[in-house]
């Protein structure tokens, strides 16, 4: 052994839980948060998952759990995706990392005894923690509590709630602020633009035009003046960054270099002294560590399937497209020919592979960050003044404007297109994201068309009928990928298509797997009768009153939707015609579905084509 | 005639459209201002509607409509129940008001031109009029836009994602701060106190440190000190205030006396002249011209019932209590018995009397004002530290945190219970308050219990079984009256009642109103059996497998929700039985219901007792 002490390096898969993290230096740290870097960049390539921002918070993560004990401590990751650090940190493996015999994507309670809270949908941790420290606070314990949360999520509504909450209570709270400037995208928004520190603030100037008024009064007062200028810039620089939190009563720290695990300890020491609830503004670099992540500007690397290490190429399969991408198309050509129409999206431009739209109609499309709410209501103040919104949003996230799209839009009988992304079961994102609510709460609105094509050419006609006046006109797509077939078709208002002609049996099917089933039939050479069932609200009540009502057995079919969607709605309608016969309704039954891919999620529900096949 | 020129007093019932307001000097307007405050409180002595905001704006209303040309300039209301002057000075009589044949007590685009969008529901006029700002530029159209909005609708969250995007673009929208320091009650949290322009914000302690720093360095520095005092306090005064809007990068111009005309109209010709976006905020007295309302702080006088106008007595029936006493009763009950159970109540804590639950468990009661998103999250935080929280929520603003009980609540199985006041048909409140949509949305959410009681006794029964670890359980009461009882049922989990015994029909029917029905039943000696379906998720299974297939005809009566609740629940469990009886079903059909008095609007649907006995 020589003399020089030799650098401790960790064996990632030796970790139990953080507690070695205080046996080593900063330079061992340094090493450790290159490996777990490299390891986060391995398995992603992998199992695909959330790159950017996991590589981004490995040094405030190691920092965190330095400072704080998660056994007894609680943290909160906002958003929850990225927690890769911090599972690596408490024991646990990426491999298998969102596959249905992995790790989740996101903090998990029963994964860990270190996971306090789950989160996956943004801006939850302020008033989740807040709720945290009131119950510490009721029974007399003493532990930290830390919300971990980024610079798009705090300019939602919820976290802003939150954050005007806890100011107003005594329940202390850690808030740690981590902030890159770019979240999933470009973050937008005057509080973005503050936190930037932007200098030509009204603050500014008019706090110039009130000294100029105090002090030009006399001769001392105009050469004070002078010295005002460096208070000026003194407050240019500090004060506007810090404006949000100060002005709701929050304790702040910052800016502090992210990625300086020293610097930040400090900062983290400091808040757990300190009495009352604070903030720890911590600047960090997205995608830190990896060349293609790090100079992502479009947010491609934001949630990434598999891909190439070493060359940054993303996996794809060439001869199919996304559904998005097929939407972005149709959504393209609506804009083209009505020229009222606005495209809206709450920050998931490039999720939904609209960026080619935003950039052929620069004046009429609105990124409005993640504010689902927002982005409703303001969709139904264009709608009143006659512009025609399309609306594209996740379906997971359409849950937190569920009011806005009521109360804002259909209430009044506007017309607007709601692009619904993500519909139906969506794999390894899991619980937090699935898609499978929106058809439901969307058929309780009254003024409101909901439908869903089976194939691209069918997406056309869905758009076009969108813009003839039937109030809010929802189109659902599943997270999944189609032939991409250049082909078009009209489609008449409100009617089913037959797909096949049997005798005693009739399915209803909705959405693209119907394809994959009415193969099997014809493979199989089974006698059924198969709808493709476009509109689920209003339905076909001309094919169900004169047809459906007919067949012997009636198979609902819908594997975007929980059971009490469409299915039900179906089987409803059936039973007040007085149908005598046998219905058996195949969706998702009613339970929040876990990660796997989403053929294992659709095995587990028997919700495959073959399983249908199986009933006929 | 003499020589001093008589004060032109306008007949109120004259006013065709605010175009006379121009031909009025100040001590004219001050009269018709007079006027107006003595017929609101009028007619809403006869009618019940909103009275404190309303008068609180009298004024205010006066100046807007004499600045702005609003038969093409557009003005929204937030929540839209400060509009009566509004509907006077354009020409709308408020006699009959929210009477089926009257005018609504919101702005209403079907009543007038004068009204360009509709609110109810808080805090969504920034977003409208900021998507109502963008189609005029976009149509290169000239006219102003007035979003018109209260101190506690501001510090919800879709308001500040509205602020938040307006202060990012270029579309102009001129914002009326309406800060009368107590909307529905106080104002909670830390924008309300940087409102009251606070004065130990963090800002200035942060200031005066860094002041110090800078300056005690030199001798000049340290007397430079003094001066700074000045200044430092003409920031206390102003700038906090300010802050907010500030930090937006928004124009902002007040505080002004909101009970001076000529002051406001001054700064509204500013911001009509500025090329941006900018905040007016004017300060107003809420209830202001009736002593009761003027010295209310309880927020008894924000939505009333009839009343006497010179006692200041409303009106009550002495012999019945309302269901949210019944539930504040339970509700204190259960935090007698459950010393871990939180209440959280959004702003709501007057309007579903809870003051006495307050009183009584002050550090186990919050009211975070007007931000149900937050509640929700909150309570989630709450439960996973075992905490149980009680969630006191209207069910038309429950829709505002639909995302959140499903996420941050079921998603978890997290124990909490959900108390939804105003469920079912609210009358004279309209459409935009409808209670008529959380059963249908809470039927899709897995881990969740939705329950309806039809009389008081089992209210405590429900309360109680909520704390046996179900998950989230929900409990839905209707906006009526009933007797007091004072008697207590014990209720087992997931079952329903039989309270009458019949032959070939039998009736499953919801909530209070099946007691008018069994009434009728009995008085006409019909033989059906009827069950109270206490719990609508999970059903009872039994009871539905083994009974009520059996019979001949099944009627389900639910007149608290729209058909695709429960109704449509219970009518596919049916047919999946394969039952082949007659099935019918009265429930508020898919339409947006208008003001009337709840039994109108059960008439309207053939929801009435008499309605479903004459199926018999």
């Amino acid at each position: 052994m020589g003399h020089k002490k030799e650098l401790k390096r960790i064996d990632l898969n030796s970790i139990e839980n953080p507690n070695f993290l205080k046996d080593l230096n900063y330079k061992e740290l340094g090493l450790l948060s290159q490996d777990i870097t490299q390891y986060i960049i391995d398995q992603t390539s992998i199992n695909g998952g959330h790159l950017s921002s996991n590589l981004g918070v490995v040094d405030a993560t190691i920092a965190l759990c330095r400072c704080f004990d998660f056994s007894k401590d609680k943290i909160i990751f906002d958003v929850g995706h990225q927690c890769y650090t911090y599972k690596v940190l408490t024991g646990r493996s990426l491999e298998h990392l969102r596959k249905s015999d992995g790790v989740s994507g996101f903090q998990k309670r029963g994964e860990s005894p270190y996971d306090h809270f789950e989160c996956g949908h943004s801006s939850t941790s302020i008033s989740a923690a807040s709720g945290m420290a009131m119950a510490r606070d009721l029974n007399n314990e003493k532990y930290e509590i830390v919300a971990f949360i980024g610079d798009a999520s705090i300019s939602n509504g919820l976290a802003l709630e939150g954050l005007n909450n806890l100011s107003n209570n005594k329940h202390k709270v850690i808030i740690v602020f981590n902030d890159n400037d770019m979240s999933i995208t470009k973050p937008v928004g005057g509080l973005a633009k503050s936190f930037r520190a932007l200098s030509n603030s009204m603050l500014y100037r008019r706090s110039k035009h009130a000294y100029q008024k105090l002090f030009k009064k006399t001769k001392f007062g105009r050469w004070n003046l002078k010295w005002m200028s460096a208070v000026k810039n003194w407050m240019k620089r500090h004060l506007v960054a810090i404006n949000l939190f100060d002005n709701m009563g929050l304790a702040y720290y910052g800016p502090i270099d992210g990625h300086d695990i020293k610097e930040m300890e400090k900062a983290f020491l400091k808040a757990k002294k300190y009495e009352k609830s604070s903030v720890i503004h911590i600047k960090t670099i997205k995608g830190k560590g990896y060349k293609y992540s790090e100079n992502d500007d479009s947010g491609i690397w934001h949630g990434v399937g598999s891909f190439d290490k070493e060359t940054g190429k993303i996996n794809t399969d060439k001869q199919t497209v996304t559904w998005s991408e097929i939407y972005s198309n149709a959504i393209l050509e609506s804009m083209s020919e009505n020229e009222n129409a606005v495209l809206i999206v709450p920050a998931t431009a490039t999720g939904s592979s609209l960026e080619s739209v935003f950039e052929a109609f620069p004046t009429r499309c609105v990124d409005v960050g993640i504010a689902e709410e927002h982005a409703l209501t303001f969709a139904g103040g264009l709608a009143v003044s006659n512009k025609h919104p399309i609306v594209s949003i996740y379906s997971t996230f359409l849950q937190r404007a569920f009011d806005e799209l009521s109360h804002d839009i259909a209430r009044m009988n506007l017309n607007a297109t709601l692009v619904i992304d993500r519909s139906g079961l969506v794999g390894e994102d899991g619980n937090t994201h699935q898609g499978l609510y929106d058809e439901s709460f969307l058929l309780s609105v009254p003024n409101t068309v909901v439908t869903m094509a089976a194939r691209e050419s069918e997406t056309y006609g869905l758009m076009k009928e969108s813009f003839n006046n039937h109030g809010l006109f929802a189109i659902r797509l599943p997270r999944d990928r189609v032939a991409f077939e250049h082909q078009k078709e009209t489609l008449p208002f409100g009617k089913w298509k037959k797909e096949l002609q049997g005798e005693k049996t009739a399915i209803v099917a909705v959405g693209p797997i119907l394809l994959e089933l009415k193969k099997l039939i014809e493979e199989k050479g089974k006698k059924v009768t198969l709808y493709n069932a476009l509109y689920l609200k209003p339905m076909d009540e001309e094919v169900i009153a004169n047809e459906l009502v007919k067949y012997e057995t009636i198979i609902i079919y819908d594997a975007y939707a929980i059971e009490n969607g469409f299915s039900q709605a179906l089987a409803e309608k059936l039973i007040l015609l007085g149908y005598k016969g046998k219905v058996i309704v195949k969706a998702v039954p009613d339970v929040f579905v876990e990660h796997a891919s989403i053929k294992e999620q659709l095995a587990q529900f028997k919700l495959l084509p073959e399983d249908i096949l199986e009933l006929l």
